[in-house]
């Protein structure tokens, strides 16, 4: 039952919001009792942070498959894109943003998963590249890192990009074959060009 | 003798902070009267307000000539990294801090700076590299200048790069040539390896 809250809860989230979706339209949604609902959650505050939770760790789960699948660091790259168009709908900066100012215990666990998951991520990815000359053996790695995550959240910042002049999908795009382009060797373009056209 | 003062200010400024230089020190280094200093600014916030108009003009004109004699924009752009280097020793995050915090005024000019004259150079670069097929010409040129733009702030950005851990002269440099060469055309690294090599 707990799992299905969560889910449900989500999808509500996603679609309309989660200041505006109360425990009574989810226990409504769900045909259970408030009383059900509260022996799994003590509050919205802590149902918003299991679903973050969920959320992230799904996430996580997501990454690391694509990870074994991915036949080297540029190949593992460019599926990212794929994911970022697959999952364009559940990428509404707004609920960020609505998170960050009302749900602190989730919001961390948002930035959590950015600065140790998503953060080692891109470093694992970058010396990959690296030991297989992918990508050029000057970079600094850190630096490089660093500016991926930041621009992860520019691409969602709406005072730089205006959500009503940019789409955010293809900013993410954009952003991400532009970084990936930048660290490339001759080899790694080879890869990069046959990879690219695969997808 | 106004640009005298301002000169002056401006070196002060830069060696102690422009909170901590007061308008007496600056009359006393000059040996001039304070009355003198107030015939040409009504208080250290006009003072502030043409140090800043002064230095971006004279930046602005750097540029220029720097366009003037380049030979593509490559080539422009890593005219910027050799200007980057020459000028570090003037580029203070700190001094930016503190004109956001209490120089409205001048910190207007600078975000004026930036967005109309920094921004403008980009695209007009960027624009320049695509039409000599340089750089690709699926880039998105807007997406790309923001990031640039963007980038530029980032590498003085405290929270993200951490000064006793990075130099800002190094991460200027690692992102202007990882913005560059996401850009870059087989032909574009022609030129990008021949003008870098002549640096």
């Amino acid at each position: 039952m707990k799992h299905k809250i969560v889910d449900e809860a989500e999808r509500l989230f996603w679609k309309y919001g989660v200041k505006s979706v109360t425990l009574d339209d989810i226990s409504r949604r769900l045909g259970i009792s408030k009383k059900t609902l509260y022996q799994h959650f003590s509050d919205k505050e802590d149902l918003v942070y299991q679903v973050v939770v969920n959320h992230f760790n799904a996430k996580k789960e997501n990454v690391n498959c694509h990870k074994i699948d991915a036949h080297n660091a540029v190949d593992a790259m460019l599926m990212l894109s794929v994911m970022v168009r697959k999952y364009a709908d559940s990428n509404n900066p707004n609920l960020l943003f609505d998170i960050e100012r009302h749900y602190p215990k989730a919001w961390e666990e948002y930035r959590k998963y950015k600065e140790e998951f998503v953060f080692a991520s891109i470093i694992e990815n970058l010396e990959w590249g690296i030991r297989d000359g992918l990508y050029r053996d000057d970079i600094n790695v850190e630096v490089l890192a660093r500016l991926r995550l930041e621009s992860m959240h520019l691409a969602m910042d709406e005072a730089v990009f205006p959500h009503d002049r940019f789409g955010l999908t293809d900013i993410q795009i954009e952003l991400l074959h532009h970084f990936l382009r930048g660290m490339l060797t001759e080899k790694g373009f080879t890869i990069y060009n046959q990879f690219n056209h695969e997808l």
